[in-house]
């Protein structure tokens, strides 16, 4: 039988918070599409945690939030500047190619997983004639796709350079939630005070069955969207069922406290494993996520004994996540397994 | 207060077999984007149902479903032949040419919102030079738009049309449970013992909270098909909750038990209203909808006591739909305030 | 042999205004992409023909020249506004929902090929809700396709109508000399004094040997159209040789005197065919093609003579389209097969 | 005044042998879309050129032609294997990624600009899951972007791996001919007998003034392929203007005489700079490109002199590119102008 603990943060199930209020949407009959009011406490509730009146919009997954939003900043022919290790460039099959029919990613190194203002100024630079896509926007993945967070600094440097060059600027959000809990400000700060246009605020990982929010901090941006999410298969009929879980998550900042379990069962792992022989961080462990150069034998232990784990950066790196339903118990059946595996002649 | 009752078979709840299973799904960590055991489960569930092995793909809602399908069967220079009221024409915002990058929906006329064999034929030969773009596919609502079933032998006759034309053949199946109670076939008569390529399974109208069902009997269209999902912002991670429902509904003939009680509201209320002095049905009442040419009196006072419906079909058409939920109470209640309607002066 | 002198006009050969310059552009090596001597030059004559600094694009073909036009007026979920028998509907194979990755069509009804100010308002106000695509701009086909022209006032009227309704204004001007020399008025009153923000201005029938010009009136919308042109494959590298031909035609107005030649052809064989017993005008003939209701005899009688003409519209309907290159010579054997075949018992 | 004879193969004008047969296809009427005697006939003559009863299609550009042809192998969820300098990539503005709806093209590595086995393997072996597009076509640039050309045994390998890979094979020969009169092998040998699907053949750089042809040895690959280009805007109505070149060009092989008068100019040219104290080439010379290191102050006298060259490629990399109109005292001309800039003090 295998073990998906530290697979993913989809491998867990739904946060009790969003149970509740998934299951009291379940009354009688309710208007459909979002005219009903589940969708409305949501959307409130969303602009109170960042303080200002954004459009939101909720779709299904995060392939389909990045795309769409990318979507709505560019044309075909233009391009989108990101993290060459960025979650829509490396996760989602070409889906922000297809909903913007053609628009490039113009992929840029960084430490950490990270973009930085160099990296979108040469890329910006590289290119200004007109065979190559014009770049349009750019997109961050916050918190990584390798568990590093960008520094409310280095969000604010980014948004500044996009705001001078042009660029619109998204963040893809689908672990904002972790990346909020590790830094401690304020979803306002690290969003639209620091440049941000629109953020894919991230529900699944956050502990819902389905479901992300699209929050464009620029109403521009946002015109016309709900058609463009509807014609795109992302507008649910029972709305209410995609709302109301974000309603409970909401409620007495229970997103935070679990991002903050998630991310506290990260470092208890990423300490003990580092603290390993033979076994070494490849990234600080910032948020959920621990990246770790396994020895060859420990890994085959691991898989011997049922863990499920992806291994697809650099040779002998392993990603373990949290999640809000990572327990401490399985932080330390984990890591003893890791000993046990580190002891087999490799 | 708005009462949403029939305003349309999406302003129910979840059925309680559908929430059941879903809440079931609800344990510890599980593999995610389907490689778990209630997918498998209700992948089985599918294939048992209709007697054969069928290529199963659970989407988010019916627009994806139907514009997946239908983009998989097609390129952007060919088009697909409809009537001029079904839903993928009527109510998807353009979501097949968005898919598909650009197939031509082909507009047929048809008795009782059907498709029939001659209008196929005559699109078909209408245009045949290549300045114009060439009929590649059919798809048929069943049950229609306008509450109407294709019999079994209407279903064939398409089935061999296409066979005979070189066309696939598609089936959007958003209340094929209503038809299946209707017409008291198989599945498999109804679908791919009759010709059908892909079905459009609907979900979310039989009771789940979200979901539909992609169900292909010809292996070769379904190649390559879960990536146009990834892609296309349509496969879920936390899969289970979208396929747990389905084990719920299939299990015991829920699913058909349910669309049956449905069908049967709209009977008795089709008949009450019927009988009504200056009301008459605009089309037979066959699955789980009412259409009703209503005096403006009667609409305006329905619409004064909250009652929300659609009219769009011609002056005074009003559309009332029933579902799983409905009750005999609120039939008679609606039936009720029609006759109070018809009371009032005009 | 077969007789294609009435089979359209792009059955043509190139016009010696037009051919002149092309060769004329023959010289020595120049700068590729249109940084050329005889691009500025085609582009300035341009301008002075419309009195205005309009943004002016070198594209290959009439299907490119109006999808590229109309993409950049529109998004995936929005619709269109055009007559049912306008060309981008029934001649283009989806190049429109192609280029614009699924925007959809919306078909008016209107005499004599004619978009009204009446069709365009009842299709902005047929649907109004998410499930159907938006209404973003209007396109009209000017001369029409079946031979009729827009007059000044028909144009103004729909220009105040998208002004009033927020809808950009199109204008397919595959042939619009044809449509300037039977009204007489100047190209600047024709367009954008009429409230038209891009033109089609069509160079292949008017005698060159590939090539349009799309004619931007409006500057925002022209904002990175030459990165549409060079992604969408058409921006040519030997741009003078699409750009010679418009220096010759637009010279001492040869563009205008050729059109004048066409229609006048068109009127001597609309008079003679309208005078024959049996034979009837289908549409006013204004511009340079006639569509007749031909009986089944004499059109069999043309067939075997060779002459090449399509007949799609209507039962018996046969269309004759003149062009810069009909003779009278050629028109008087026409009428003279014609006559022949009104001869033969039926 | 600018000096362009080596900024590109595109900066000059037609060749005799294409201009005398555009300027005979200019007779009367004839039947348009490409049922004429010079469609006809350009088609055989590409049929017997490569021994093989070969499907042939008429584009306008290279871009278009590149696009088509790999749209028509792949769908939006493929990715197509390519060198991280090839013209799609590089220069196209995002055009394979339009036309195919988002196919993602992967960039390999590989000496000279030269997509090697190893390259293709690596990146098949990647990833093979869902979450990316799944590899469906190579496709190289023959001649390369760098003015290298690929061994006949260096296609034949590809065309092996790609049989191997269940891989489509496509050649962009915008500069084929070069490669060609470099290599001295028959078109056959190096295309559809060493594995190619489908060819880019190029006009425009040959000496057409505008067109290119798309050759699918597979008939399967080009189903409706007519159809796919109409509705791309890639048909040409006057099709004999695009045809007829390819009929002087084929004839007693003008176009292979033509492409080895290039190359041996460019081989005049780099050996007469490589010789030059400083100046270092920087790819084999082996089709009609020089690719030199040139000194700072050497590149600087060049521009003041007039002379257009693109220096994209590293820092001091120059492009110098010869066609069938570059003349011998044009090279003299160049390579004394830069002996005075190295004579220059940096």
């Amino acid at each position: 039988m295998q073990k998906t603990a530290f697979a993913s943060d989809n491998t867990s199930g739904i946060c009790p918070e969003a149970l509740e209020s998934f299951i009291a949407a379940n009354t009688a009959n309710m208007a459909s599409y979002g005219n009903d009011e589940w969708t409305r406490r949501a959307c409130d509730a969303i602009r109170d945690l960042f303080q200002t009146d954004c459009d939101v919009f909720f779709v299904f997954n995060g392939t389909a939030a990045n795309s769409l939003a990318l979507a709505s900043l560019v044309q075909s022919y233009h391009s989108i500047i990101c993290h060459k290790l960025s979650h829509v460039e490396t996760d989602e099959c070409g889906g922000p190619e297809f909903f913007s029919n053609g628009t490039k990613l113009l992929l840029a190194e960084g430490e950490g997983g990270k973009l930085d203002v160099e990296g979108i100024a040469r890329l910006v630079a590289a290119r200004t004639d007109i065979h190559y896509p014009k770049p349009r926007a750019v997109t961050i993945t916050q918190s990584t796709e390798v568990g590093t967070v960008y520094s409310l600094a280095e969000v604010q440097a980014i948004g500044a350079t996009c705001r001078e060059m042009g660029l619109a600027f998204h963040m893809d959000g689908a672990r904002f939630a972790n990346a909020v809990a590790h830094l401690g400000v304020s979803p306002a700060e690290l969003t639209w005070k620091a440049g941000v246009d629109v953020l894919s605020f991230g529900g699944t990982k956050m502990g819902m069955p389905v479901g992300e929010a699209v929050v464009f901090f620029n109403h521009q941006l946002a015109q016309d969207f709900a058609y463009r999410c509807k014609q795109a298969g992302q507008l649910a009929s029972k709305m209410r069922f995609l709302a109301a879980p974000w309603v409970g998550m909401l409620q007495d900042n229970a997103w935070l406290k679990r991002a903050t379990h998630a991310n506290a069962m990260a470092t208890r792992l990423s300490d003990a494993l580092a603290a390993l022989p033979g076994v070494s961080l490849m990234f600080p462990t910032q948020a959920n996520a621990v990246f770790v150069n396994l020895p060859a034998n420990a890994a085959q232990v691991l898989k011997e004994k049922g863990w499920a784990f992806y291994s697809f950066i650099g040779a002998g790196g392993a990603r373990f996540v949290c999640s809000w339903a990572t327990t401490v118990e399985e932080v330390d059946t984990l890591v003893a397994d890791v000993q046990t595996g580190l002891s087999v002649a490799g």
